[in-house]
């Protein structure tokens, strides 16, 4: 049987504290590669935290345009062994509908290289510029007051996160603040195709009314696997970057950052922010 | 003239404080992707945030295996203009000695994929793990009260930091605290690289008496380049992975977290950890 790859270790430390040195134990967020497979063939290998492997899967095949819906999704399960045969519970084997967007032959010169982080494996910038992405829902409207609570509600729910302190959290809100999912990992990028595929495999793709919180920094990857998934809303507790801004702007998606205690700044989309 | 990129770009938002929603500028850390060139064929592209171009790719090149000495770096320039003629300030081109470890063929299919972020590009962990590291400086100590005192070091010479809070911050300390060099970066990883390609074109590598010390988590792809430029310890303000702590274990390397007030955890090689 496969070993079962765990999110958290426990491991045994040393904390220095004003002078003191003395052992103790302590938890760690697990970091481990996850080998991607084809019909087959290796796709790629991601660092992730383990867990949710099907739904990062899902989602990395989803926002890397690999697939464009469910339905091209044939099957999808945790390998038993990896390519060198010592990657137990770290592959996931995906088996694509004939009309999947994968070129096979770009993809293998991409295997050993390719990674979840939205921009490697990429041409170029303009690449994933250049994918027909529809402007996500004008219509939806989001109430300031409920989206100043997003933050306290997405740190509640880490339960991970009160132990390690290493992980980061992607959650899905809908437009009342209520909690749709939320997952975590030490890549922000895993984290949220890991949300994302959760929507992908549960049949809410695209995701018209909902808002996507992440816990760090609205970096361009996050602004683009969100744009791919539909969502009109990306809030973050931290700073974007410029080019997530010029991403945001260029779709018509909103992206606010910096969304602490009763304040946020609003980067791009600024009608969607309902006032009273 | 190429246009210059820039590390911070200025723009208009909206901030949202307690129910009014006001215009004002505001600073956005630059994100733009630079590509890296070697003997005229394109290597790599990397999301990074402009500045110090030419130590991030010295940097990559050495941490990324592709030279293991400065001298095999002929040659290292910003170039005028792109492969698509448009990528003006975002490209740097890169001569190699012949006797550089450098497989042009395995090379050329990872273009349009390797990242910078250490292990993207790499057939798998093991890959990484095989490169013949020599353990780091066994003799280093460390005073604990001098550790103590290097984030608020960090902190106060982040300039960029204080106006976006969207860089990530690496600096090199000798043994007594002292600051010898400081990068940022929208990404972790380039900061690393930034720095330690900073030493290596100062011919300062490697690194037997220097303290790598980061603003985010040393996660597993900073403890493996700083295990290439021979440096003992590595600390951090926040969490490492679990991965992180693996390698530091196996390499030898001191490994520090949560380095905050006056307290930090040891999470490897705590005898170099100096005690009264």
């Amino acid at each position: 049987m496969a070993r079962k790859p765990r999110s958290v270790d426990l491991t045994q430390v040393s904390e220095w504290d004003d002078g003191k040195l003395r052992r103790k134990q302590d938890y760690l967020a697990a970091e481990e590669p996850l080998e991607i497979r084809i019909g087959g063939a290796p796709l790629s290998v991601t660092m992730r935290t383990p867990g949710h492997d099907i739904e990062l899967a899902a989602g990395f095949l989803f926002t890397e345009g690999l697939v464009q819906q469910r339905a091209q999704i044939l099957a999808l399960e945790e390998s038993e062994s990896g390519s060198a045969g010592e990657n137990r519970g770290n592959v996931v084997a995906a088996q694509l509908a004939a009309n999947a967007d994968y070129d096979s032959e770009k993809m293998r010169r991409n295997f050993f290289a390719a990674s979840s982080c939205g921009i490697c494996g990429k041409a170029s910038i303009d690449s994933v510029r250049s994918r027909a992405l529809s402007a996500p829902n004008p219509d939806f409207k989001l109430d300031p007051e409920i989206l100043v609570r997003l933050p306290d509600a997405l740190r509640e729910s880490q339960a991970v996160f009160g132990r390690t302190g290493g992980l980061h959290a992607a959650g899905l809100f809908d437009a009342s603040g209520k909690l749709l999912v939320l997952r975590e990992d030490i890549g922000r990028h895993n984290a949220v195709d890991k949300v994302i595929g959760w929507a992908l495999l549960e049949g809410r793709v695209p995701l018209r009314e909902a808002i996507l919180m992440v816990s760090g920094r609205g970096g361009f990857e996050i602004v683009q696997k969100a744009i791919v998934a539909g969502l009109p809303v990306v809030a973050s507790v931290s700073a974007p970057s410029s080019l997530a801004v010029q991403l945001a702007r260029e779709t018509g998606q909103t992206l606010i950052g910096f969304l602490r205690g009763r304040r946020f700044v609003v980067y791009s989309g600024e009608t969607r922010i309902a006032s009273e």
